[in-house]
């Protein structure tokens, strides 16, 4: 069933669909009166809507019954990226939302060759936020993560994250192949997960400068191979992803 | 260090770079007399080698020394999938390579909407062909992955493999959460690794169909669930690799 986040009436009532959604649902879906789609709220609750009346311009729909489900990774993920070239930022915030990142944050990092310019920024985030909002959709997921962009990454609000982890070619050039399960292991004993907020540190396509990672380090900071095989900047973050899907909903 | 997949002379011999690695090492990368690059041969020997002259025709190369490593999954995975639409196809074959799978096989699933004829799958597979290349070099594999089209489902040769698993949606929003992560773990206390064959079936965009789940069944596949969310056709290949990658190779 299409999902669409939008913010739903109460049981009985009826709702006017939202420009964006119309256009979604009537224009390129086709839904006709009778179907039915998924509404889920900032309460992260999930209402089927049916489809009551459609015209040429606008679409009324009611509700049937509200659920929750529990799609969301069991903690919180912040994934930093360095700026690579082309549309892999937008490949990224695609795959990483289907993947349950709820938060993304780019960086102009010191091997950078991409920048984003105060006119490129707000064209590029508003482009992102969109992708983000179709994935999210798309993966039935119960929010839409965010998408900022910060100069370098010093800008990181370090205080945020209680755990702190960056994807370090170098380490798995050297064979290291433990920090990551290490830091899954412990994290599966934490009481509180839903309250564990982990930042991963992901360079640009020219990697992480000896700087940036002394930095990092400094701010304790894991530094973890991921695997012996070297990936490319848009496919690390990723791997990160899928590793804690697997441990923590999966094993 | 750049990496070819070339065959390489004895110790103290010398080699004339062939003309597609001319190419990309001298004319893409502009690599100098005295410049290294390592090859990889048939027998997944890396033999670092160096430059010893350059002209705008031909290059020569010398061997410096051989080494052996580990950067292949320790058991073979053949990732099968339902033909999707656009360029899908490319996307999987190079992520999947940085990822570490073995054989790629696409097939016109009975949901599909792309079919490949004769003509378009000898261009389509030579182009995947080049791609995995490509991402092979670049992911430091020391084999070359295999790709090939079949018609249906039914054409898959399926004695070759000890281990079948398909990715199934409806399983995933039923909630199954746990046959992977069993496969896994009964994987894990295989003897000879190496020696077992993992197939993995994934549906194009539209799906697996009724009937081919039933002949996938049949034939001992199981069903897994790849987490909550639901993930666009191409992105769940990826998901099955980085688990097999993380539990194999890091956990």
């Amino acid at each position: 069933m299409q999902r669409y986040f939008i913010e739903i009436p109460q049981i009985n009532e009826r709702l006017v669909l939202p420009t964006n959604v119309y256009h979604h649902a009537i224009t390129v879906m086709r839904l006709k009166p009778g179907a039915r789609f998924e509404a889920v709220a900032a309460d992260q609750k999930v209402t089927v809507m049916q489809l009551v009346e459609v015209t040429d311009e606008t679409a009324v729909a009611k509700v049937c019954h509200k659920f929750t489900q529990t799609v969301e990774l069991p903690l919180e993920v912040t994934i930093v990226c360095g700026l690579s070239k082309k549309d892999k930022a937008d490949w990224i915030v695609q795959k990483g939302t289907e993947l349950g990142a709820q938060h993304f944050i780019f960086f102009a990092g010191d091997y950078s060759v991409a920048r984003w310019d105060q006119k490129k920024r707000t064209k590029k985030l508003a482009r992102l936020r969109k992708i983000i909002t179709g994935a999210s959709e798309q993966a039935h997921r119960l929010s839409i993560p965010t998408v900022e962009y910060i100069e370098d990454l010093h800008s990181l609000t370090l205080e945020h994250y209680s755990e702190r982890v960056v994807a370090y070619e170098e380490a798995a050039k050297q064979g290291e192949k433990s920090i990551l399960a290490q830091l899954i292991s412990r994290l599966k004993t934490v009481d509180k997960l839903s309250q564990t907020h982990l930042v991963a540190v992901f360079g640009p396509e020219g990697g992480i400068s000896p700087a940036e990672i002394q930095y990092l380090q400094q701010n304790n900071f894991l530094l973890a191979g991921l695997g012996p095989r070297i990936m490319r900047a848009e496919t690390a973050p990723l791997y990160m992803l899928v590793a804690l899907s697997y441990a923590f909903e999966l094993a």
